[in-house]
């Protein structure tokens, strides 16, 4: 196991009816600016839910935040935090709602241009205006750590930074508030967690069992749940267990003391930024793909993963670790998502450009060996016709 | 799922040579009190190992915390830290040594009688000294919660408190400095972990997928590891792994939103308070017997343990569940504890006065159902005559 540091002070408040409780977790005195990202909120109540629990507390809106939150749109936000004096922000909403006032949190305090956050990936943060979020949306796994992904539309540029005074304060994290999502959202939601925790597993053995053993009940968890949330969409425990699984996917707590891969990320990036397809459909389109790429370097985790989460306990490892791949992938379409660059009307003359942006970002040494260059890349591109 | 908050604010420094640290967690101005237990962590040259760490902080010492800490002698350090302005407390040791600087760290700013602390369970804490530790025995996961457990010696009581303010500020978790335990504590601090991960998962189902799994994967981890930490005594991953599985095993995090049953620990509690039997040792001598009495009440989570953690597929769910309860008994005698009362000579006639003891501190309705009286309580005890 590889020395690590825990921290993660966000407070989860789980269950129904919890958004009341923002009364005492908000500060009496504050001046609140609640973000979020279109009319759903309004529509299904979970907005006046909200006001009604900050009581007198002055309150102010932004809404129109973009899935993938933009840098144009977000600066938008901190012009209003400035002009408005507001002093503490709530996001409500999904991934992008929470990622997008990390960034409004860190540049509302930051002294210069705030896209330096950016290309510093956080590391120049020195302050944050403090926060909270009401979770609408379980997939990201933002309403417990201290990450973010902003993209700046006009660079064609999805970029990540992260800093500890970006933790939310807290967390609400209500099920029933995912009852009315679309079954798109649920099942991009349930690959995006399951890629998350195969992101942090999947690489080689540096005998760290609990981790292990957490990321595949993890896994277990959402091949089990996952196609039930499709169906009974509104039983409560299969919600519940999709949100706690997609914030224990991406709190910190699976990636300690073990290699992480996230070369399937940052390949996926590439394909929303150029091509606006969603986020969790371009990591079920990578992901076979990368680890069909690597797996003689991956092939002992890849048995690992085959035996304890598929029961494949068949064959030597090169064919466990085979069968796994191929099940995974069964598991996305399961999903309804599909794992193909065809399935979204790309070919192989659209390789050179998603090359050419990961160049651009620097993004040439991926992987837990760092040994995915812009010619492995390819290949993985190739891979995913 | 029942609804539940989730917060632990503890900062976990795990590996290798990360006592140094100490420089950077230790605020530069502190008047540092470190607090331990007898003279293996000055033999072990850990003693100095922090002393050099902390630079040039002014340093007192408070030593001779006993297993099973006592009211007595943290009294005498809350009077040391008052008369020396002592501004924090650094726990070195394990969790005798930090249950009791929790203890002194509340007890040094409460208004009154400290004893209150324990009648009152903690509720009554408006305030405690910041404090850190280094962990050196695996076991009660102390390191990472906001309980402790005081003994009053002259009424023969054992009493619980808990309190968000006695978080660790820190915890340094190297697992070379287990190497020098004797085998007889590393047992226990298997056994003790082991049966903390039971008491938050053998109760009732409430479809609690991920704390089941995050359950069961330590369990599985002490299964694999235990035995080998009593014979490869150098072996890190493996010291590591029972490290973290320990921390994670009382930390908050498999036990939130399911329900628990401590009364293991409760009837425990007055075997060490009376007969001075290791923490450790009365729970392995409680535990199959609770589990017997309350097997049907149990049942479905038992056949779930026996099918996930022992692989036990075979019968009806009353026979699984028997022969999980069977295999966790052999479990804890492979690791040397022994789990009848005869093994430390005591027979029927010491049961009446635990009993009586039960009473005394009213744990008359113990169990995830409240349901375990003192008449059940005396059966529990008869079972492990």
């Amino acid at each position: 196991m590889n020395n690590f540091e825990l921290y993660n002070p966000t407070r989860l408040c789980f269950g129904k009816g919890q958004i009341a409780n923002l009364n005492t977790l908000v500060p009496a005195d504050a001046k609140v600016l609640i973000l979020f990202g279109g009319g759903s909120i309004k529509r299904n109540g979970t907005l006046d839910e909200v006001t009604t629990a900050l009581g007198n507390r002055e309150i102010s809106y932004f809404d129109g935040i973009e899935p993938n939150p933009s840098y144009e749109t977000m600066m938008n936000a901190v012009k209003k935090i400035k002009d408005e004096n507001i002093t503490f922000l709530l996001a409500v909403g999904g991934g992008s709602v929470i990622d997008g006032t990390k960034f409004v949190a860190a540049a509302a305090k930051f002294d210069g241009e705030p896209w330096d956050i950016l290309l510093k990936m956080g590391a120049n943060i020195n302050a944050a205006l403090p926060f909270g979020t009401v979770l609408t949306l379980p997939a990201t796994g933002s309403e417990m750590n201290s990450g973010s992904v902003i993209t700046k539309k006009d660079e064609n540029a999805k970029l990540f930074f992260g800093n500890p005074l970006v933790y939310p304060l807290f967390s609400i994290l209500d099920p029933t508030k995912t009852y009315s999502l679309p079954e798109k959202q649920i099942a991009n939601g349930v690959v995006d967690a399951f890629i998350h925790t195969i992101e942090q597993y999947l690489t080689y053995p540096v005998n760290a069992a609990v981790q292990d053993r957490f990321a595949e009940g993890l896994l277990l968890t959402l091949i089990e749940q996952g196609p039930r949330a499709l169906i009974e969409k509104e039983n409560y425990d299969v919600r519940a267990n999709i949100m706690f699984t997609a914030t224990m996917a991406l709190n910190g707590l699976i990636g300690v003391g073990v290699p992480q891969d996230w070369s399937t990320h940052m390949i996926g990036h590439e394909l929303t930024a150029l091509h606006g397809i969603d986020h969790a459909q371009t990591l079920a389109i990578i992901l076979p793909s990368v680890l069909r790429e690597k797996e003689t370097q991956k092939r002992d985790k890849l048995a690992q993963y085959a035996e304890r989460v598929w029961g494949i306990i068949e064959g030597d490892n090169a064919t466990k670790a085979a069968q796994a791949i191929t099940k995974t992938e069964e598991f996305f379409h399961t999903m309804g998502i599909k794992t193909q660059l065809a399935d979204y009307d790309l070919g192989k003359d659209d390789i050179a450009q998603i090359i050419k942006q990961l160049a651009a970002h620097g993004r040439t040494t991926l992987g837990e060996h760092q040994d995915i260059d812009l010619a492995t890349s390819e290949r993985i591109l190739q891979r995913s016709l």
